[in-house]
């Protein structure tokens, strides 16, 4: 099993930490944060302050660097990585694909990266919001581009089957134009709502409810992450905001004419149905060869038909579908 | 205590026969669902499926009536109110107030009427959904209006109370606009959603996590009963929606052009610490006469400053405020 380390330690790369310890991985980690590093070393972990220090003993040992930092911070670390550990199996749990995967080829060429992003987290943040639990059963995208080595992202894909999580291989670009749409566009949705429902004052939050918790809970999210993903994914989501204002607008057309609002509500109750069909249905099994020549087309179609991989053995992927 | 009849046994109904009973009321309910009613008996309530009887009932004993049907049933069983309790005690549970008090004011006009709204519910519904501890610490809108007898008003306070509940008093109008903020309004969003992500077919189901199924969850609400409240408030949602299409289109716009969402994110994080320290803030305890000449105008207006009444003693209700 490979050796991982993890910069940056929040909640995801906290947890990714945590988890990989439990999975029986030699697994180190280092913070900028002297706090974060003292709660962690006193709890047994294998965490320094220095960053350099860690990537060296990355490049030495052939470790798996996972970059778990602030998106905002991505570029001072691959420069970190480009000087330390220049050609070592590179990670990253970011919630944006595309600018990543240029950042890497622009400041660390000869690294062997496969870009990743668990789809986990929760509106707390920290390294004392971190389990080992975090992934258990999650999606974790593992990029597959038409020139990724199978073998670097088999690596990847291990670590995340390692602590739990279900492997989904795509594109970047197919990542980054579904994430706008389940998890960005979430999160503008809530800041609207959460702006809309402040400006009722004291009586609009003494009978707020569950629609309103709920619909507008990813609003609590630190300012800063959330700008960074959503403006980081800017092309993507411009046309998943336009189809949102789109049918918005047109709910207000069709309330201030004939009042009558079937049409959005109905299509909300097909697409919830959607995903509890999704989360319900019967699912086959499929196996992928990782040394066959359509290997990459094979894995990225599995994921784009919402397949996962459940398991690696030798060079065969083994994944469910519906 | 004043017994009560509940007409309708549904999520709330249901839940409030349960709960009125468990007080120490003497309870009894109506529904024309055959299976309801079963089931109903079958755990020890009162319960028959013709609604007359249960009407009469509640005129011999002058009880408290609760209509707890879906507003598209509402007139139809304002109906048989004016024929059979005509000068009943009446209140309600329904989303919308307006448009209630105006119904009953045109079906039922010698009834002593006072409107209310349990801001309560799940995604689920049906009696067997219901429970007698859904009520537990949530805001009871109970209406005061201009004309409004406080003596009726009490009576519908009272039975909040007993079952758990925090009572707001507000005018229908108020009640209106803000339930078009806090409640309406999210189900909107929930369902534009919803759609927007269910054409991301099975690859964006895969992916969805957190922040997707908090904010579709209430998508998955009976569409007719979305159908009914937020179509029935459409003069207090028209504004509302229009503030929210407002951000959504400038959110939209500063993507397009500087590329910069920090206002739109900003003023969401602000929304939602908002909500938080609405319920974190100490309150203090303030008490209302309701025989004082304008207790009608000192009950909204605790309301409105977002206080809730939780105890009713002789002619003084007692509440807490922020």
């Amino acid at each position: 099993m490979r050796d991982v380390c993890v910069i940056g330690l929040g909640l995801i790369g906290g947890s990714l930490l945590r988890a990989a310890a439990s999975a029986g991985r030699t697994a180190w980690g280092a913070t900028t944060s002297e706090v974060d590093a003292d709660a962690a070393s006193r709890t047994g972990f294998d965490v320094v302050t220095d960053v350099d220090t860690a990537l060296r003993r990355a490049a030495d040992a052939d470790a798996l660097v996972v970059l778990a930092v602030p998106l905002t911070a991505v570029n001072e670390v691959l420069t970190r990585v480009a000087e330390h550990a220049p050609h070592c199996l590179l990670t990253d749990v970011a919630s944006v694909k595309g600018t990543m995967l240029a950042a890497v080829r622009r400041l660390v060429p000869w690294s062997r990266y496969v870009g990743g992003h668990p789809m986990s987290g929760t509106a707390e943040s920290g390294w004392t919001a971190g389990s080992p639990e975090l992934f258990r059963g999650v999606a974790w995208v593992a990029c597959v581009e038409e020139d990724t080595d199978l073998t670097v992202w088999a690596d990847v894909a291990q670590l995340a089957l390692d602590v739990g999580a279900h492997v989904v291989p795509l594109s970047a670009m197919a990542h980054d134009e579904t994430v706008a749409r389940i998890s960005h566009l979430p999160h503008l949705l809530a800041a609207v709502l959460a702006a809309v429902g402040a400006q009722g004052g004291p009586l609009a939050m003494s009978l707020a409810a569950g629609s309103y918790t709920d619909g507008t809970r990813v609003a609590g999210t630190r300012p800063e992450l959330v700008r960074a993903m959503t403006e980081g994914n800017r092309a993507a989501l411009l046309p998943v905001l336009d189809d949102a204002l789109g049918r918005l607008g047109a709910t207000r057309g069709s309330l201030a004419s004939t009042g009558g609002l079937a049409a959005t509500i109905n299509a909300g109750h097909e697409g919830a149905q959607a995903l509890a069909s999704s989360r319900e249905a019967h699912r086959a099994e499929v196996q992928v060869s990782l040394t066959a020549p359509d290997a990459r087309s094979g894995l990225t179609a599995l994921g784009e038909r919402g397949g996962r991989i459940t398991a690696l053995a030798g060079d065969t992927a083994t994944g469910e579908v519906n």
